[in-house]
């Protein structure tokens, strides 16, 4: 997508000289800055799944096997070492972030291509299949925004949370992708965006994406989603999936629970966009995926630009004040309305997603 | 309520040589400093109500009783200007705030006392009534604990939302009341407390005053609320009022209906703490309440405490990204389980709301 005219994914690889340098958009800098960062062995590339200088299902997948690649590249020659090496690095990326199934997705598609194969081989293989991952996602953004395009009406209001636009999906994003498409056709399409703290992605980026797109909308605190439901002035929720069970429970940034509650309490429809990478046709349900809980000081501290335009962390509770923060909550799969993937809308229903997967 | 050993109120008045100055917890400093702001007239004291100085609705029922007593103080001896003074003053108090019932419910109480007494008597008729007014909010406090203690059981964990505590019902508060009480009488009590963004109440002044007290607590963000019901974490959820209609439907904090929402999806019993003064008899429904939509930099900005102790503004949002700000909601009375005033928990039904004003 466009950052100040110019086309952007959301991460990238260069490989020179037989080693990888994966670059990405760093997250934490926006809106305030834009900055890419350059990662250059497979440590960084987690490193930066782990603190979230990248963050999102599609990307963290992408992300994911651009760093499974790199480590390839570092890998000795040798096939016994080689493949030591290779399988210590699908460890730590593994264990990067327990919730995000595209994660351990694309660390196997990687690891499926090069299986069997001598090092030499396996190093030009695992470059090509991330960079077909990233391929993939950038497709699968576009035709979630395609087959999503049909909620979106001439003057529909729609309500996201967090950020699952481009950002979080290397190109389009899933959840606001309609929303673009949309706009881009000319419809007239306005969308409420939940600040989605802790980390405020949804003020800090999906605004930011919105506003390059040229999207009307408005950033809303967290707890007026409900205000604006009940008012009558949202006509559709759709938000991004960090991992979709096999029964359509969804993990979702944490708030995704509240919102699909209260659009069902008022008759409003709440969909689900995601690839299918998203889903993890192995977990039964929404009890069986793994929530993360992250640092109590995204909840005790902001971040953000002070008047002079340096990015400043301040403290928003008591010292010494004890918190809870889990990242993700399970919206179970009686709440959604339909799950806008890439290969069409179905509905949240075990048959619907096994057959995705015959 | 105690701060650092000694004894407080949210405010309280000093009168001397005829006149009178307001003083006040200045509460935006909380918890970084703790200072007391003195509010020389009734414009200042009008001002410290509209910028949230002080904010809560026995707070605010209290100052604008002293700010009253102080205008009635200033105003010229002759009877018709001290009328015509008493009247714009009366105005410019009750324009102030437009959800809160006990702003006006106060400022009537005043006029109500010294309607048709001489001015040299209203003066000190004015300045008994607003101590009698800050007095009977203690007073209302304590007893909201008592009637709401039958709800705190050893081991209750309840949720609650913004800040009604002491700091915004002079003393004792009323949703927090209940689980104070239980924690002094050596009960095991655990409280959730929302954030409550964008203001951050929550956060900055509730789990202040829980820290004071001792109860163990933790701050969540707005988004975790329903996860942590959903996970059966949460036995019981009590919130404050800024408005009762006779029906039972209550404005609250925005985010109180959500967390009404959510509370009875997961079959968790959800209670409104309220002395009487909250409810407004002559208001039929909830969709009779005035909601104030308050500045959109409130969305857009944090303040908190930097590194070096300084109060600092950040902006959590991409320059000139527009917001909304509806600073309130209102849960209609199917959601709520009961009211906990200073005369009983009562059901949110018009007959018994009735019956409290025969």
């Amino acid at each position: 997508m466009k950052v100040f005219g110019k086309n952007y994914r959301a991460s990238w690889m260069v490989v020179r000289g037989g080693r990888a340098i994966v670059k990405v958009i760093d997250q934490p800098l926006l809106p305030h800055r834009f900055a890419i960062k350059d990662l250059r062995t497979h440590l960084d590339t987690a490193e930066a799944i782990r603190d979230m200088t990248i963050r999102g299902a599609g990307t963290i997948g992408a992300v994911a096997g651009f760093g499974l690649a790199q480590a390839c590249l570092e890998a000795p020659d040798e096939p016994a070492a080689f493949w030591s090496f290779v399988r210590a690095a699908y460890d730590t990326l593994d264990k990067t972030r327990p919730t995000a199934n595209d994660l351990k997705h694309n660390l196997d598609r990687v690891v499926m291509r090069i299986a069997g194969l001598p090092p030499a081989r396996a190093k030009r293989a695992a470059v090509a299949e991330a960079n077909a991952i990233s391929d993939w996602y950038a497709r699968v953004g576009e035709q979630i925004a395609r087959h999503g395009l049909r909620l979106i009406k001439n003057g529909t209001r729609m309500l996201t949370h967090c950020n699952a636009g481009w950002l979080a999906l290397q190109e389009w994003g899933s959840a606001p992708a309609p929303a673009y498409l949309a706009h881009r056709k000319g419809r007239k399409v306005f969308v409420w965006v939940d600040e989605t703290r802790p980390r405020c992605q949804g003020a800090n980026l999906t605004s930011w994406e919105m506003m390059q797109e040229g999207v009307p909308h408005a950033i809303i605190a967290d707890n007026a989603a409900g205000f604006f439901m009940r008012r009558g002035e949202v006509d559709v929720v759709i938000t991004g999936a960090d991992r979709i069970a096999a029964n359509g429970d969804t993990a979702n940034k944490v708030g995704t629970y509240e919102r699909a509650v209260l659009a069902r309490e008022n008759g409003i429809p709440f969909y689900i966009a995601a690839p299918t990478s998203t889903i993890d046709i192995n977990c039964r349900g929404g009890d069986d995926i793994p929530i993360e809980e992250r640092s109590h000081d995204e909840v005790l501290f902001v971040t953000g630009r002070d008047e002079r335009g340096g990015l400043q962390r301040v403290r928003v509770s008591p010292k010494g004040a004890p918190a809870r923060n889990p990242a993700f909550d399970v919206t179970p799969a009686r709440y959604i309305t339909g799950i806008i993937t890439e290969r069409g809308i179905i509905p949240a229903r075990r048959a619907a997603i096994a057959k995705l997967f015959q």
